[in-house]
Protein backbone atom coordinates (compact mmCIF):
# COMPACT_ATOMS: atom_id res chain seq x y z
CA UNK A 1 0.00 0.00 0.00
CA UNK A 2 3.00 2.43 0.38
CA UNK A 3 3.94 2.43 -3.43
CA UNK A 4 4.45 4.96 -5.81
CA UNK A 5 1.80 7.71 -6.68
CA UNK A 6 1.33 7.28 -10.52
CA UNK A 7 1.02 10.78 -11.91
CA UNK A 8 0.08 12.42 -15.15
CA UNK A 9 1.92 10.67 -18.07
CA UNK A 10 2.29 7.28 -16.10
CA UNK A 11 1.72 4.11 -17.82
CA UNK A 12 -1.77 2.73 -16.85
CA UNK A 13 -0.85 -0.27 -14.48
CA UNK A 14 -1.35 -3.93 -16.11
CA UNK A 15 -4.64 -5.75 -14.70
CA UNK A 16 -4.40 -6.92 -10.54
CA UNK A 17 -3.66 -10.48 -10.19
CA UNK A 18 -6.47 -13.08 -11.05
CA UNK A 19 -8.50 -13.29 -8.09
CA UNK A 20 -7.69 -10.12 -6.45
CA UNK A 21 -9.61 -6.81 -6.18
CA UNK A 22 -7.74 -3.55 -6.78
CA UNK A 23 -7.78 -0.52 -5.25
CA UNK A 24 -6.97 3.19 -6.30
CA UNK A 25 -6.09 5.00 -3.33
CA UNK A 26 -3.60 7.66 -1.67
CA UNK A 27 -1.67 6.89 1.10
CA UNK A 28 -2.48 10.03 3.13
CA UNK A 29 -6.32 9.80 1.98
CA UNK A 30 -8.45 9.37 4.77
CA UNK A 31 -11.50 8.28 2.74
CA UNK A 32 -8.80 5.64 1.01
CA UNK A 33 -8.07 4.18 4.63
CA UNK A 34 -11.47 4.10 4.95
CA UNK A 35 -11.72 1.21 2.48
CA UNK A 36 -8.18 -0.22 3.32
CA UNK A 37 -9.91 -1.06 6.66
CA UNK A 38 -12.58 -2.77 5.10
CA UNK A 39 -10.52 -4.84 3.34
CA UNK A 40 -8.31 -5.87 5.73
CA UNK A 41 -10.76 -6.25 8.36
CA UNK A 42 -12.19 -9.27 6.20
CA UNK A 43 -9.14 -10.44 5.00
CA UNK A 44 -10.23 -10.15 1.02
CA UNK A 45 -6.98 -10.52 -1.67
CA UNK A 46 -6.58 -6.84 -2.90
CA UNK A 47 -2.94 -5.09 -4.58
CA UNK A 48 -3.33 -0.85 -4.36
CA UNK A 49 -2.29 1.52 -6.81
CA UNK A 50 -1.62 4.63 -5.35
CA UNK A 51 -2.94 7.94 -7.26
CA UNK A 52 -1.09 11.40 -7.30
CA UNK A 53 -4.49 13.33 -6.42
CA UNK A 54 -2.00 16.48 -7.33
CA UNK A 55 -1.07 15.36 -11.16
CA UNK A 56 -3.81 12.61 -11.57
CA UNK A 57 -2.76 10.64 -14.81
CA UNK A 58 -4.70 10.80 -17.73
CA UNK A 59 -6.11 6.93 -17.40
CA UNK A 60 -7.27 7.43 -14.06
CA UNK A 61 -10.05 9.53 -15.59
CA UNK A 62 -11.48 6.10 -17.37
CA UNK A 63 -11.22 3.95 -13.67
CA UNK A 64 -13.07 6.75 -11.60
CA UNK A 65 -15.08 9.06 -13.84
CA UNK A 66 -14.47 12.04 -11.63
CA UNK A 67 -11.24 11.47 -11.11
CA UNK A 68 -11.75 10.37 -7.02
CA UNK A 69 -9.95 8.10 -4.20
CA UNK A 70 -10.71 5.63 -3.45
CA UNK A 71 -12.19 2.84 -6.27
CA UNK A 72 -12.54 -0.65 -6.19
CA UNK A 73 -12.16 -2.31 -9.45
CA UNK A 74 -13.81 -5.75 -9.11
CA UNK A 75 -13.37 -8.57 -10.47
CA UNK A 76 -15.35 -7.92 -14.16
CA UNK A 77 -13.26 -4.34 -14.49
CA UNK A 78 -16.22 -2.45 -13.28
CA UNK A 79 -15.35 0.31 -11.24
CA UNK A 80 -17.23 1.63 -8.04
CA UNK A 81 -16.12 4.88 -6.00
CA UNK A 82 -17.35 6.32 -2.65
CA UNK A 83 -15.62 5.53 0.49
CA UNK A 84 -19.37 4.16 2.18
CA UNK A 85 -20.61 3.11 -1.26
CA UNK A 86 -17.34 0.82 -1.63
CA UNK A 87 -17.73 -0.02 2.44
CA UNK A 88 -21.33 -1.41 2.14
CA UNK A 89 -20.64 -3.40 -0.90
CA UNK A 90 -17.61 -5.06 0.55
CA UNK A 91 -19.68 -5.94 3.39
CA UNK A 92 -22.43 -7.41 1.30
CA UNK A 93 -20.17 -8.92 -1.57
CA UNK A 94 -18.57 -11.17 1.26
CA UNK A 95 -20.18 -12.59 4.42
CA UNK A 96 -16.98 -13.58 6.57
CA UNK A 97 -15.95 -11.19 8.94
CA UNK A 98 -19.46 -9.31 8.93
CA UNK A 99 -18.70 -5.76 9.75
CA UNK A 100 -22.19 -3.99 9.55
CA UNK A 101 -24.27 -4.82 12.53
CA UNK A 102 -27.33 -7.52 11.81
CA UNK A 103 -29.83 -6.20 12.96
CA UNK A 104 -30.83 -3.96 10.45
CA UNK A 105 -32.22 -1.07 13.04
CA UNK A 106 -28.68 -0.84 14.42
CA UNK A 107 -27.47 -1.31 11.02
CA UNK A 108 -29.01 2.05 10.10
CA UNK A 109 -28.48 3.95 13.42
CA UNK A 110 -24.45 3.12 12.96
CA UNK A 111 -25.10 4.74 9.56
CA UNK A 112 -26.65 7.78 11.15
CA UNK A 113 -23.56 7.93 13.13
CA UNK A 114 -21.48 7.70 10.00
CA UNK A 115 -23.19 10.82 8.38
CA UNK A 116 -23.27 12.86 11.47
CA UNK A 117 -19.27 11.68 11.89
CA UNK A 118 -18.99 14.19 8.54
CA UNK A 119 -19.39 17.49 10.96
CA UNK A 120 -15.93 16.35 12.28
CA UNK A 121 -14.67 15.24 9.10
CA UNK A 122 -15.42 18.48 7.34
CA UNK A 123 -14.01 21.03 10.37
CA UNK A 124 -11.20 18.73 10.48
CA UNK A 125 -10.35 19.37 7.03
CA UNK A 126 -10.47 22.43 7.21
CA UNK A 127 -8.37 23.08 9.86
CA UNK A 128 -5.67 20.84 9.01
CA UNK A 129 -5.39 21.82 5.43
CA UNK A 130 -6.52 25.22 4.72
CA UNK A 131 -7.06 27.41 7.85
CA UNK A 132 -3.66 28.31 9.98
CA UNK A 133 -5.42 28.43 13.03
CA UNK A 134 -8.82 26.59 14.29
CA UNK A 135 -11.66 28.66 14.60
CA UNK A 136 -14.25 29.15 17.91
CA UNK A 137 -17.23 27.85 15.55
CA UNK A 138 -14.57 25.00 14.49
CA UNK A 139 -13.62 24.00 18.01
CA UNK A 140 -17.26 23.84 18.83
CA UNK A 141 -18.19 21.75 15.95
CA UNK A 142 -15.25 19.38 16.57
CA UNK A 143 -16.15 19.12 20.53
CA UNK A 144 -19.89 18.76 19.81
CA UNK A 145 -19.10 16.01 17.12
CA UNK A 146 -17.23 13.86 19.43
CA UNK A 147 -19.16 14.36 22.25
CA UNK A 148 -22.38 12.68 20.67
CA UNK A 149 -19.58 9.54 20.14
CA UNK A 150 -18.38 10.07 23.61
CA UNK A 151 -21.83 9.48 25.21
CA UNK A 152 -22.82 6.68 22.54
CA UNK A 153 -19.71 4.48 23.56
CA UNK A 154 -20.42 4.92 27.64
CA UNK A 155 -24.46 4.15 26.63
CA UNK A 156 -23.42 0.69 24.49
CA UNK A 157 -20.76 0.00 27.52
CA UNK A 158 -18.79 -2.00 24.66
CA UNK A 159 -15.16 -1.87 24.13
CA UNK A 160 -16.03 -0.93 20.30
CA UNK A 161 -18.53 0.62 18.88
CA UNK A 162 -19.09 -3.10 17.31
CA UNK A 163 -19.49 -4.56 20.57
CA UNK A 164 -15.69 -6.52 21.52
CA UNK A 165 -14.19 -5.74 18.30
CA UNK A 166 -14.05 -3.26 15.42
CA UNK A 167 -17.46 -3.13 13.11
CA UNK A 168 -18.34 -0.49 10.35
CA UNK A 169 -18.57 2.47 12.48
CA UNK A 170 -15.62 1.93 14.37
CA UNK A 171 -13.33 1.52 11.15
CA UNK A 172 -15.40 4.45 9.00
CA UNK A 173 -14.31 7.18 11.57
CA UNK A 174 -11.15 5.54 12.66
CA UNK A 175 -9.12 7.58 9.86
CA UNK A 176 -9.89 11.21 11.65
CA UNK A 177 -9.49 9.75 15.46
CA UNK A 178 -6.16 8.65 14.32
CA UNK A 179 -5.70 11.85 13.02
CA UNK A 180 -6.53 13.93 16.28
CA UNK A 181 -3.89 14.25 17.97
CA UNK A 182 -2.78 16.97 15.18
CA UNK A 183 -5.62 19.11 15.95
CA UNK A 184 -3.15 20.00 19.00
CA UNK A 185 -0.85 21.14 16.30
CA UNK A 186 -2.57 23.08 14.08
CA UNK A 187 -5.72 23.76 16.22
CA UNK A 188 -6.47 24.10 19.74
CA UNK A 189 -4.20 22.64 22.40
CA UNK A 190 -7.25 22.09 24.85
CA UNK A 191 -9.69 21.23 22.38
CA UNK A 192 -9.09 16.93 23.53
CA UNK A 193 -9.16 16.98 27.27
CA UNK A 194 -8.46 13.61 28.20
CA UNK A 195 -11.54 13.96 30.66
CA UNK A 196 -14.02 15.20 28.47
CA UNK A 197 -13.38 12.44 26.31
CA UNK A 198 -12.18 9.70 28.39
CA UNK A 199 -13.92 6.76 26.80
CA UNK A 200 -13.16 8.02 23.24
CA UNK A 201 -9.61 7.77 24.10
CA UNK A 202 -9.52 4.34 25.48
CA UNK A 203 -11.14 3.61 22.24
CA UNK A 204 -8.39 4.92 20.91
CA UNK A 205 -5.89 3.30 22.28
CA UNK A 206 -7.41 0.17 21.95
CA UNK A 207 -8.32 0.88 17.74
CA UNK A 208 -4.23 2.12 17.28
CA UNK A 209 -3.43 -2.06 18.97
CA UNK A 210 -5.52 -3.77 16.80
CA UNK A 211 -3.18 -5.67 14.02
CA UNK A 212 -5.94 -5.02 11.45
CA UNK A 213 -5.49 -0.89 12.53
CA UNK A 214 -1.78 -1.17 12.65
CA UNK A 215 -1.58 -2.17 9.30
CA UNK A 216 -2.25 1.48 7.63
CA UNK A 217 -2.05 3.33 10.60
CA UNK A 218 0.81 6.56 10.55
CA UNK A 219 1.89 8.17 13.54
CA UNK A 220 1.39 11.67 14.13
CA UNK A 221 4.86 13.11 12.86
CA UNK A 222 4.66 11.52 9.87
CA UNK A 223 0.57 13.24 10.11
CA UNK A 224 2.02 16.56 10.67
CA UNK A 225 5.04 15.97 7.96
CA UNK A 226 2.72 15.18 5.33
CA UNK A 227 0.48 18.50 6.35
CA UNK A 228 3.20 20.74 5.67
CA UNK A 229 4.09 19.76 2.60
CA UNK A 230 0.45 19.73 1.52
CA UNK A 231 0.14 23.17 2.81
CA UNK A 232 3.26 24.25 1.06
CA UNK A 233 1.59 23.24 -2.12
CA UNK A 234 3.21 20.06 -2.84
CA UNK A 235 2.12 17.44 -1.67
CA UNK A 236 4.82 14.70 -0.66
CA UNK A 237 2.57 11.80 -0.94
CA UNK A 238 5.43 9.76 -1.29
CA UNK A 239 7.19 10.42 1.37
CA UNK A 240 6.96 6.68 3.02
CA UNK A 241 7.50 5.08 -0.41
CA UNK A 242 8.39 1.42 0.32
CA UNK A 243 8.75 2.32 3.78
CA UNK A 244 6.88 -0.82 5.05
CA UNK A 245 5.65 -2.93 2.33
CA UNK B 1 -50.82 10.73 3.86
CA UNK B 2 -52.93 14.24 3.69
CA UNK B 3 -53.73 15.11 7.34
CA UNK B 4 -53.15 18.26 8.71
CA UNK B 5 -49.33 19.91 9.59
CA UNK B 6 -48.46 19.59 13.29
CA UNK B 7 -46.73 23.38 14.39
CA UNK B 8 -45.49 24.78 17.15
CA UNK B 9 -47.91 24.45 19.97
CA UNK B 10 -49.51 21.41 19.10
CA UNK B 11 -50.59 18.12 20.93
CA UNK B 12 -48.11 15.09 20.86
CA UNK B 13 -50.33 12.56 18.50
CA UNK B 14 -50.47 9.37 20.36
CA UNK B 15 -48.18 6.49 19.29
CA UNK B 16 -49.37 4.43 16.35
CA UNK B 17 -51.48 1.79 16.47
CA UNK B 18 -49.71 -1.70 17.13
CA UNK B 19 -48.17 -2.64 14.73
CA UNK B 20 -48.14 0.04 12.32
CA UNK B 21 -44.70 1.92 11.93
CA UNK B 22 -45.60 5.66 11.87
CA UNK B 23 -43.69 8.26 9.04
CA UNK B 24 -43.15 12.00 10.68
CA UNK B 25 -43.62 13.51 7.04
CA UNK B 26 -44.55 16.66 5.15
CA UNK B 27 -46.68 16.20 1.99
CA UNK B 28 -44.46 18.73 0.10
CA UNK B 29 -41.40 16.75 0.89
CA UNK B 30 -39.87 15.06 -1.79
CA UNK B 31 -37.93 13.44 0.78
CA UNK B 32 -40.51 12.26 3.07
CA UNK B 33 -42.01 11.28 -0.40
CA UNK B 34 -38.99 8.75 -1.09
CA UNK B 35 -40.17 7.11 2.24
CA UNK B 36 -43.93 6.84 1.33
CA UNK B 37 -42.73 5.22 -2.51
CA UNK B 38 -40.95 2.92 -0.33
CA UNK B 39 -43.18 1.56 2.61
CA UNK B 40 -46.42 1.65 -0.28
CA UNK B 41 -44.00 -0.55 -2.70
CA UNK B 42 -43.46 -3.26 0.74
CA UNK B 43 -47.05 -3.05 1.58
CA UNK B 44 -45.77 -2.07 4.85
CA UNK B 45 -48.66 -0.97 7.24
CA UNK B 46 -47.77 2.76 8.55
CA UNK B 47 -49.41 5.64 9.71
CA UNK B 48 -48.29 9.57 8.96
CA UNK B 49 -47.76 12.66 11.13
CA UNK B 50 -47.62 15.57 8.92
CA UNK B 51 -45.01 18.42 10.55
CA UNK B 52 -45.36 21.90 9.70
CA UNK B 53 -41.53 22.46 8.48
CA UNK B 54 -42.22 26.56 9.03
CA UNK B 55 -43.42 26.20 12.71
CA UNK B 56 -42.11 22.63 14.32
CA UNK B 57 -43.66 21.80 16.92
CA UNK B 58 -41.10 21.51 20.32
CA UNK B 59 -42.32 17.91 21.24
CA UNK B 60 -40.91 17.21 17.49
CA UNK B 61 -37.17 17.14 18.41
CA UNK B 62 -37.70 14.36 20.96
CA UNK B 63 -38.84 12.25 17.74
CA UNK B 64 -35.95 13.85 15.32
CA UNK B 65 -33.13 15.38 16.60
CA UNK B 66 -32.87 18.00 14.30
CA UNK B 67 -36.44 18.29 13.64
CA UNK B 68 -36.02 16.96 9.89
CA UNK B 69 -38.58 15.04 8.31
CA UNK B 70 -38.64 12.33 7.36
CA UNK B 71 -37.87 10.62 9.98
CA UNK B 72 -39.67 6.73 11.06
CA UNK B 73 -40.49 5.45 14.38
CA UNK B 74 -40.25 1.66 14.73
CA UNK B 75 -41.89 -1.33 16.50
CA UNK B 76 -39.89 0.11 19.97
CA UNK B 77 -40.36 3.72 19.79
CA UNK B 78 -36.64 4.16 18.35
CA UNK B 79 -36.29 6.95 15.80
CA UNK B 80 -34.37 7.18 12.47
CA UNK B 81 -34.24 9.79 9.77
CA UNK B 82 -32.38 10.66 6.25
CA UNK B 83 -34.18 9.67 3.83
CA UNK B 84 -31.94 7.36 2.27
CA UNK B 85 -30.85 5.59 5.23
CA UNK B 86 -34.48 4.81 5.93
CA UNK B 87 -35.37 3.28 2.69
CA UNK B 88 -32.21 0.91 3.00
CA UNK B 89 -33.32 -0.13 6.79
CA UNK B 90 -36.85 -0.92 5.63
CA UNK B 91 -35.20 -3.17 2.85
CA UNK B 92 -33.47 -4.60 5.33
CA UNK B 93 -35.70 -5.25 7.50
CA UNK B 94 -38.73 -6.84 5.33
CA UNK B 95 -37.92 -8.90 2.83
CA UNK B 96 -41.17 -8.41 0.73
CA UNK B 97 -40.85 -6.76 -2.37
CA UNK B 98 -37.32 -6.22 -3.08
CA UNK B 99 -36.28 -3.06 -3.99
CA UNK B 100 -32.46 -3.24 -3.92
CA UNK B 101 -30.61 -5.39 -6.71
CA UNK B 102 -30.20 -8.71 -5.15
CA UNK B 103 -26.67 -8.53 -6.74
CA UNK B 104 -24.06 -6.56 -4.33
CA UNK B 105 -22.46 -4.68 -7.37
CA UNK B 106 -25.38 -3.47 -8.78
CA UNK B 107 -26.34 -2.01 -5.86
CA UNK B 108 -23.25 0.00 -5.41
CA UNK B 109 -23.53 1.18 -8.95
CA UNK B 110 -27.57 2.12 -8.24
CA UNK B 111 -26.67 3.60 -4.83
CA UNK B 112 -23.99 5.52 -6.93
CA UNK B 113 -26.19 7.21 -9.26
CA UNK B 114 -29.03 8.09 -6.59
CA UNK B 115 -25.86 10.17 -5.04
CA UNK B 116 -24.97 11.33 -8.47
CA UNK B 117 -28.80 12.56 -8.67
CA UNK B 118 -28.18 14.48 -5.74
CA UNK B 119 -26.64 16.94 -8.66
CA UNK B 120 -29.98 17.49 -10.00
CA UNK B 121 -31.72 17.63 -6.61
CA UNK B 122 -29.75 20.46 -5.21
CA UNK B 123 -30.38 22.73 -8.85
CA UNK B 124 -33.96 21.88 -8.93
CA UNK B 125 -34.73 22.85 -5.22
CA UNK B 126 -32.65 26.87 -6.12
CA UNK B 127 -34.69 26.50 -8.77
CA UNK B 128 -37.92 26.09 -8.21
CA UNK B 129 -37.58 27.42 -4.34
CA UNK B 130 -35.01 30.45 -4.35
CA UNK B 131 -34.16 31.57 -7.75
CA UNK B 132 -37.01 33.23 -10.40
CA UNK B 133 -35.38 32.07 -13.45
CA UNK B 134 -32.65 29.39 -13.73
CA UNK B 135 -29.34 30.26 -14.72
CA UNK B 136 -26.91 28.99 -17.61
CA UNK B 137 -25.12 26.90 -15.24
CA UNK B 138 -28.41 25.42 -13.38
CA UNK B 139 -29.85 24.65 -16.61
CA UNK B 140 -26.43 22.63 -17.54
CA UNK B 141 -26.10 21.00 -14.15
CA UNK B 142 -29.51 19.39 -14.76
CA UNK B 143 -29.17 18.78 -18.56
CA UNK B 144 -26.03 16.65 -17.32
CA UNK B 145 -27.52 14.83 -14.45
CA UNK B 146 -30.46 13.88 -16.47
CA UNK B 147 -28.27 12.71 -20.01
CA UNK B 148 -26.67 10.04 -17.36
CA UNK B 149 -29.64 8.70 -17.06
CA UNK B 150 -30.95 8.81 -20.14
CA UNK B 151 -27.92 6.86 -21.48
CA UNK B 152 -28.35 4.38 -18.53
CA UNK B 153 -32.17 3.68 -19.32
CA UNK B 154 -30.87 2.78 -22.83
CA UNK B 155 -27.59 0.61 -21.36
CA UNK B 156 -30.02 -1.54 -19.22
CA UNK B 157 -32.75 -1.60 -21.78
CA UNK B 158 -35.56 -1.98 -19.49
CA UNK B 159 -38.79 -0.74 -18.31
CA UNK B 160 -37.22 0.97 -15.31
CA UNK B 161 -34.13 1.08 -13.94
CA UNK B 162 -35.06 -1.73 -11.62
CA UNK B 163 -36.43 -3.81 -14.19
CA UNK B 164 -39.94 -5.13 -15.44
CA UNK B 165 -40.84 -3.26 -11.84
CA UNK B 166 -39.86 0.06 -10.20
CA UNK B 167 -36.58 -0.60 -7.67
CA UNK B 168 -35.00 1.22 -5.03
CA UNK B 169 -32.96 3.99 -7.91
CA UNK B 170 -36.45 4.46 -9.95
CA UNK B 171 -38.36 5.48 -6.47
CA UNK B 172 -35.62 7.45 -4.75
CA UNK B 173 -35.20 10.10 -8.08
CA UNK B 174 -38.91 9.80 -8.39
CA UNK B 175 -40.44 12.45 -6.61
CA UNK B 176 -37.66 15.36 -8.82
CA UNK B 177 -39.15 13.82 -11.73
CA UNK B 178 -42.74 14.21 -10.75
CA UNK B 179 -41.50 18.00 -10.41
CA UNK B 180 -39.66 17.86 -13.71
CA UNK B 181 -42.22 19.43 -15.76
CA UNK B 182 -42.79 22.50 -13.78
CA UNK B 183 -39.29 23.91 -14.39
CA UNK B 184 -41.11 24.60 -17.56
CA UNK B 185 -42.47 27.38 -15.38
CA UNK B 186 -40.09 28.22 -12.99
CA UNK B 187 -37.06 27.90 -15.26
CA UNK B 188 -36.29 27.18 -18.85
CA UNK B 189 -38.67 26.43 -21.02
CA UNK B 190 -36.27 24.56 -23.67
CA UNK B 191 -34.94 22.63 -20.85
CA UNK B 192 -36.82 19.41 -21.00
CA UNK B 193 -36.69 18.43 -24.87
CA UNK B 194 -38.33 15.46 -25.33
CA UNK B 195 -35.68 14.19 -27.78
CA UNK B 196 -32.95 15.07 -25.95
CA UNK B 197 -34.81 12.61 -23.23
CA UNK B 198 -37.05 10.31 -24.80
CA UNK B 199 -36.47 7.21 -22.92
CA UNK B 200 -36.61 9.45 -19.43
CA UNK B 201 -40.03 10.83 -20.49
CA UNK B 202 -41.26 7.22 -21.56
CA UNK B 203 -39.88 6.11 -17.60
CA UNK B 204 -41.50 9.02 -16.20
CA UNK B 205 -44.92 8.35 -18.08
CA UNK B 206 -44.45 4.56 -16.99
CA UNK B 207 -43.90 5.59 -13.36
CA UNK B 208 -46.75 7.67 -13.52
CA UNK B 209 -48.84 4.88 -14.19
CA UNK B 210 -47.77 2.17 -11.42
CA UNK B 211 -50.17 2.28 -8.63
CA UNK B 212 -47.67 2.88 -6.07
CA UNK B 213 -46.54 5.83 -7.14
CA UNK B 214 -49.77 7.26 -8.07
CA UNK B 215 -50.80 6.59 -4.31
CA UNK B 216 -48.63 9.94 -3.37
CA UNK B 217 -48.11 11.60 -6.00
CA UNK B 218 -49.90 15.37 -7.00
CA UNK B 219 -49.96 16.63 -10.46
CA UNK B 220 -48.03 19.97 -11.40
CA UNK B 221 -50.73 22.38 -10.57
CA UNK B 222 -50.50 21.59 -7.16
CA UNK B 223 -47.01 21.98 -6.73
CA UNK B 224 -46.94 25.27 -8.61
CA UNK B 225 -49.54 26.55 -6.10
CA UNK B 226 -47.77 25.15 -3.09
CA UNK B 227 -44.06 26.51 -4.49
CA UNK B 228 -45.82 30.09 -4.84
CA UNK B 229 -47.21 30.26 -1.58
CA UNK B 230 -43.50 28.51 -0.26
CA UNK B 231 -41.68 31.89 -2.33
CA UNK B 232 -44.76 34.23 -0.88
CA UNK B 233 -42.60 33.00 3.12
CA UNK B 234 -46.36 31.28 3.97
CA UNK B 235 -46.07 27.55 2.60
CA UNK B 236 -49.43 26.29 2.46
CA UNK B 237 -48.51 22.56 3.76
CA UNK B 238 -52.23 22.20 4.25
CA UNK B 239 -53.82 22.70 1.02
CA UNK B 240 -55.22 19.68 0.56
CA UNK B 241 -55.88 19.06 3.61
CA UNK B 242 -58.21 15.84 3.57
CA UNK B 243 -58.49 15.68 -0.37
CA UNK B 244 -58.15 12.00 -0.93
CA UNK B 245 -56.88 10.71 2.51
Amino acid sequence: MNGPHLSRGSKQPSPPPKGKLRLYSNRFCPYSQRVILVLDAKKIAYDVVNINLYSKPDWYYDKSPYGKVPALEVENGDVIYESLIIADYLDDRYHAHQLHNKDPLQKAKDRLLIEQFNRVVNTMYRVLTNVGRIGLDDDEAIANGLSTFERELANRGSQFFGGNKPGMLDLMIWPWCERADILKIFGNQNLLKKEKYAKLMDWSQRMSEESVVRRSMMDSITHVRYLQSYRAGMPDYDMILNASD
